[in-house]
């Protein structure tokens, strides 16, 4: 890298580090939108925080428009055109629902900046970490970029999305619509992971795929009295049990037939370094309170989390659950039922193994309705590839430490789509901390994360352009 | 029966017959008053049930009073002196919740008179027949003996609770209190039941028990997004769901040790007896929109409704259960499940051997919180006493065939508790159809019960004076 090139950057991460205060009024901003996609409710605040990033980046000379899909806004904005690759960067600008809202000590759409048990100080509010924070960090480094030099460092194009949350159904055919102008990219870059902790930067290159299904069981054409019709009367709320529970075998394993069919082996080189990263299995489970690994036998939690699939019950309802008691057999119960998948597994055919499982057990005069929430293929990216081996040393430069290379447990299903119909590979980085309680009451990005991840872009673009 | 008497009894019903409209708009007023016991939100509303009770007994000859406790009033009125024995009258003025609401016709506590689909004349809202329909064909009936004559064949005393949906637990304390003065009446009488069927009346001598436990179980300290820690944290859905299809054998049986332990078997005469009523099942399981028996293999379905115990899972709820789909592991998991108890099954024993089984369940990180919601043994009335021979004579006169006796699923613990504490047995009578949808939606009651049933009590009244 050329002095000149060196003296550029520090004064841009200058830049950065004088305007933190700024970057964090914005995010806050941004933080107050109550964009949850998920529920119709909030539809108006997912348009007004489309609305908002586009008048963010327009401000610092991106050609953006949020663009209308049949669910909400694809906000996608085009650089100043630059030599040297380029880049799209997607992140997402919904988050998920609040609720238990009692568990929160703050409300989730005020973001408070506090100082944790630890001492660090942390951005408290509903997406700080998952993953509006995240997204601004990238806009913030363009940002200070712009501001110090006039230009970027490679031709940048954002594609950013509010439906991640909620399946992202309107997110493909936007990219199949648009196929040719996004595929002109060189590299997709996605902010929505962690760090591997809070000292070492990391890119993620294995994540798992997603299918999601909603069951309800339907038994009795009403609800019935137990104690009129308890013992003769199927109660759906002991047959949805006992579906539930015949997903899981004692070994822990899944017993969907076919299920590990297309599930590889992680190979010993692969495992071997995985052993290197420390990676502690009681801190991990201790962050959750916890201390007993589930899931299968015999596997490493960090095999079980980032190289194994797994089926988890999110959500299941029947009957009454208010305050007190009420003897009621239910005439429905349902259940949101997820599978995470690995390797080559086919989230079609998975689809279809759950529910022929599900509909043998089903007796004849009761009935099962599914409800598909979206369902995408784990992914894998080259691990030798030029832009990656580029980025790498950007972070590491950043930290002080090399990057490693990681896996992830969670989807990001845009990854799958990059790939599959822009022919793009994609660059995992992100600033998070796995305590952070994404998706929880008081979710929080530390202030680091934030400040860091910043700067840490300002030095990945600068790597990138060679 | 001399004649004089005959007429007498004749004058009553026709004094009925004449009043039934007057006495449907004292049912309709009572039905507008939201006395839902189980929800503290309705406190007053049950105190105001209790007040417009004790106003109507004041009103015809009673010394009525409403009778704090620490959770809703017992109304307590006591009749006339009279010669003969002293009945005393039990029904409940609270009622069960409304939800789900939307699947109301009608607003459940603005009382309609409508048709059925078979031409019959309804009487729609929430407690209509559980059991405010039933209270006042008793209340009713002494109303037109009083105006008639002046005065009632028995002595009567009534006790009216408020907190029969909720678990009652503070009328055994308040009958212990008053023990002399309730115990002095020679016979208790219950309107809480059903008609064997529209043409039959019917005594029921057999009463499940129950005993109703909530369960919440505590995996993580907080919520986990199901990425990121699934296949390693316990997902509390999982574990309940276990533990739920862990009480049922694959026969049907209840699996925890001992639950049949004091089962009586039913003896031939009963099951003769039983077999001569003509209960069809596919008719039974048919009301509810059902065809095949659930619960124990080889048992018919009366035996399994009247004399066999069973669990029943009231309630679950964990995770995410709204719209849309959230991609998580939640901390807790809860179920409301009770047990029918039979013969000399123990409540006390029953409940034990249930937290034993599911503390046996919970892994060392995870933890278990149970909620006794009321526990009561099953009661057996003696069949051959003078008082149920009058009571199925006046039943028998009214509806001009045989009174049967019979079982029935369902618990009313006060029987329990006049037995235990005052030594008393216990009549049960009433004219509720299977088809009320008693804590269901769009609950009702027959206008041929509520009318045919104030006429039962005019002549049940008078065949106990013997």
């Amino acid at each position: 890298m050329t002095d000149q090139k060196t003296d550029q950057i520090d004064a841009v991460l200058n830049h950065v580090d004088a305007g933190l205060n700024q970057s964090l009024e914005r995010l806050y901003a941004l933080l107050r939108i109550k964009s949850i996609s998920t529920d119709p409710a909030y539809k108006a605040e997912c348009q007004r925080a489309a609305d908002w990033i586009v008048g963010e980046l327009q401000g610092i000379g991106f050609d953006a428009t949020a663009h209308a899909t049949p669910g909400h806004p694809v906000v996608w904005a085009k650089g100043p055109e630059q030599a040297g690759p380029h880049v799209l960067f997607y992140a997402h600008y919904d988050v998920q629902p609040v609720d238990p809202l009692n568990l929160w000590h703050s409300d989730p759409f005020e973001p408070v900046l506090k100082q944790d048990a630890a001492g660090r100080q942390i951005i408290v509010a509903r997406g700080a970490s998952d993953d509006k924070g995240q997204m601004l960090t990238f806009i913030e480094a363009c940002r200070a970029w712009q501001a110090v030099t006039g230009s970027l460092p490679v031709k940048v194009s954002l594609m950013l999305e509010g439906e991640e949350e909620s399946g992202g159904k309107n997110l493909p055919p936007f990219m199949e619509a648009n196929k040719v102008a996004l595929g002109a990219a060189d590299i997709a870059l996605v902010c929505d992971t962690d760090m591997w902790d809070r000292e070492t930067p990391s890119i993620t290159t294995m994540l798992r795929g997603m299918v999601a299904e909603e069951v309800e069981i339907t038994c009795a054409d009403k609800d019935l009295h137990s104690g009129m019709f308890g013992n003769a009367a199927r109660n759906p709320n002991q047959l949805l049990a006992e579906i539930i529970a015949s997903l899981r075998a004692p070994d822990g394993s899944v017993t969907l037939p076919g299920f590990y069919d297309d599930v590889a082996e992680v190979s010993p080189e692969i495992k071997a370094q995985w052993a290197g990263l420390g990676f502690d299995d009681a801190e991990f489970l201790g962050e959750a309170g916890l201390s007993i690994p589930a899931g299968e036998k015999n596997r490493s939690v960090l095999e079980m989390l980032w190289a194994r699939p797994t089926c988890e019950i999110n959500g299941m309802i029947g009957g009454y659950t208010g305050d007190g008691f009420k003897t009621v057999i239910p005439a429905k119960a349902s259940a949101k039922i997820s599978f995470r998948l690995v390797s080559n597994m086919d989230p079609v055919k998975i689809r279809a193994a759950f529910r022929a499982h599900v509909e043998a057990m089903i007796p004849a005069d009761c009935s099962v309705r599914f409800t598909a929430h979206g369902g995408s293929p784990a992914i894998t990216v080259p691990s030798d590839g030029t832009h990656l081996k580029r980025a790498l040393t950007g972070l590491s430069n950043e930290w002080g430490k090399p990057a490693v290379i990681t896996g992830s447990g969670g989807s990001i299903p845009v990854a799958g789509d990059f790939k599959r119909i822009l022919g793009l590979d994609t660059l995992l980085i992100g600033f998070a901390q796995i305590d952070d309680a994404i998706h929880s009451p008081n979710e929080k990005y530390d202030l680091a994360s934030y400040h860091r991840g910043i700067r840490s872009w300002v030095r990945v673009l600068a790597s990138l352009a060679g």
